[in-house]
């Protein structure tokens, strides 16, 4: 598969899973380091060639699900696919901003992603579209016992895995969901459940990592304890904690569509509206607009779409827009492009809605 | 014709005339008076009576263009269908809050209504589509020659037509254009505009009247002299003006369709998306979003409409809404009815374009 093409596939996290309302997505990353050598920011640039060529050959050899990982080193990846990457939450920010020799592994359908040093030696990801936190967890498992078998990662018996940052000491685990609760924001209800989540111990950030603000309704919930807890007591709080956001946004969701219904369809309506009509769209408007469409999805209100939200969100972000279209954008020239892409997915569905109208006929 | 028949009739002003560009409608009215019978204010409830049977008399005598009067007394309509009626510019505000007995006649295609015993006896009014204020001041004299043969009307060889209120002593004229200028607004030119026309003697209100606001771009320009000033230089004036403000109109579009032609089609595009898909439509958002669309259809951005923008404006106020769909309704059923209303009628313009594309296939 040529890079180009691998690069722009449908990451597999972003497939509907209709069965799992709420939840778009669930990810399990874990820090693993070598045992005898200082972390990347200590490493010479000789050292972390050494380090990225060693590691790379071995990530190379592994097959989850007999899926092969490839990889790519940062310095052959151009600036705009290095932020594709970014968008498609299959590398980190500091991945990019890192020094040394680094890069990335990353299997056919991008559930699995292998940093190479970035903050530690190896950044194992799993990436699952829906709530499938203990499958994520059981590939992240293979996937960190075949690496045992083949290198000498840095554990010491009573403190677990060794990291760079000491947030990460213990299991290195980080386990997290991605949740649309639209109805828990516009019910004003959604401040609350953050405290309340703060409370339990769990990190709450937007769309985009630590800092990004929480554009078109979505949440990512991590734990933030990775010693003196066990993965599994972890996973279990996690999914325990999901399973009461989704119940409380699937609550509000009733609740708007009882009490509010048409100012609900009429603001879902109008999202649909400006989607199939704007001719200049903002990012934060195309997120907004996307989420409260998706919401009227959701509830049955809105025709079903062709492409899955997830896959509108980060198809209209501003690096993977122009690694699809194959140009470089101004802001203006984006939000312009933005809207025809939009445009373009909208009238996709109704052909769809038509064809599939007149077969009822 | 039945009453409800008539008074839901398309009025003649509401045709579009895309010949005739900016200028919605043009309007005549002539303030006339019985000689030797005080003005309606100074009348006795009896004697109003008397003035409104011996008036509505001679008025349903009357026909132009080959169309009768009808006449109705407000004391006969219901609080509806006098709204209605303000509605569709065929009586003033005034003659529903007047006291005494007064109505209004009116021809079949609305376009000659006559008040009686609103402030003055009898308030003739012409009101055509487009810029057509001279056959609207030849079909108003015809009417008042008419009159005058039939009734004997205050009048003074050095002061003119006499009138209750004396702003319109003199030709008793009021003569107006009611012009949409979306593209002034939007460049910000409007403010500087109307300045200029106040400097000429003209005044400028809203949609509906004085002090109304100029919701959906809407603008009325009339003369605000009548003694003095023959009723042909008055037109001769008006005219003139309404040239220009059509040249300004027409040239701030081009210089949008230059400068800003994706943001005008963001806008436009945008508005029609509201049209098509909202499920709530407060009064201001549907004139507001009716302009911007009419601006896009008149500029060839959008698919024309088979209802016109007058059309359109006028059905979604509250009283017609609730005229035309037979029930009372509380502002929240407005917003909902006149979402469905204007919704149904964008679903008839893409019917017509669909069939229109597949003949073309």
């Amino acid at each position: 598969m040529e890079r180009k093409e691998h690069l722009l596939k449908h990451s597999e996290w972003m497939k509907e899973r209709p069965d799992m309302p709420v939840v778009l997505s669930s990810r399990i990353r874990l820090a693993r380091n070598l045992e005898g050598v200082p972390f990347p920011l200590g490493l010479s640039q000789e050292a972390s060639q050494e380090i990225e060529e060693k590691l790379s050959q071995q990530l190379e050899k592994l097959a989850i699900d007999g899926q092969k990982l490839t990889y790519y080193s940062i310095k052959d990846l151009t600036a705009i696919e290095q932020y594709v990457l970014i968008e498609k939450h299959l590398i980190s920010p500091a991945l990019v901003s890192a020094r040394g020799a680094r890069g990335v592994a990353i299997n056919p359908d991008h559930r699995v992603s292998v940093m190479v040093n970035e903050e530690d030696h190896l950044r194992i990801q799993i990436l699952l579209p829906g709530n499938q936190l203990e499958e994520a967890f059981r590939m992240a498992n293979t996937l960190d016992d075949e690496l045992e078998h083949r290198l000498d990662l840095a554990y010491r018996e009573n403190q677990g895995y060794l990291t760079a940052c000491p947030t990460n000491v213990g299991t290195g685990m980080r386990a997290s969901v991605m949740v649309h609760i639209p109805a828990l924001v516009m019910t004003h209800r959604v401040q609350q459940l953050l405290g309340a989540l703060n409370h339990l111990g769990l990190a709450v950030r937007g769309l985009y990592g630590e800092g990004s603000q929480a554009f078109g309704h979505i949440y990512q919930v991590s734990n933030q304890i990775t010693l003196g807890k066990s993965e599994e007591d972890t996973l279990t709080h996690l999914e325990a904690v999901t399973r009461q956001i989704v119940e409380q946004e699937v609550h509000a969701r009733e609740g708007l569509g009882r009490e509010a219904r048409l100012t609900l369809e009429d603001k879902v309506w109008r999202a649909r509206g400006t989607l199939e009509n704007a001719r200049l769209l903002k990012s934060e408007d195309a997120l907004q607009s996307l989420s409260l469409d998706r919401l009227g999805v959701d509830m049955g209100i809105l025709p079903p779409h062709q492409r899955s939200f997830s896959t509108l969100l980060v198809e209209t972000l501003p690096a993977s827009l122009q690694y699809i279209l194959e140009k470089e954008l101004t802001p203006e020239q984006r939000d312009e492009q933005r809207a025809n892409f939009v445009r373009m997915a909208m009238s996709e569905v109704k052909e769809t809605n038509k064809e599939g109208g007149n077969q009822n006929e």
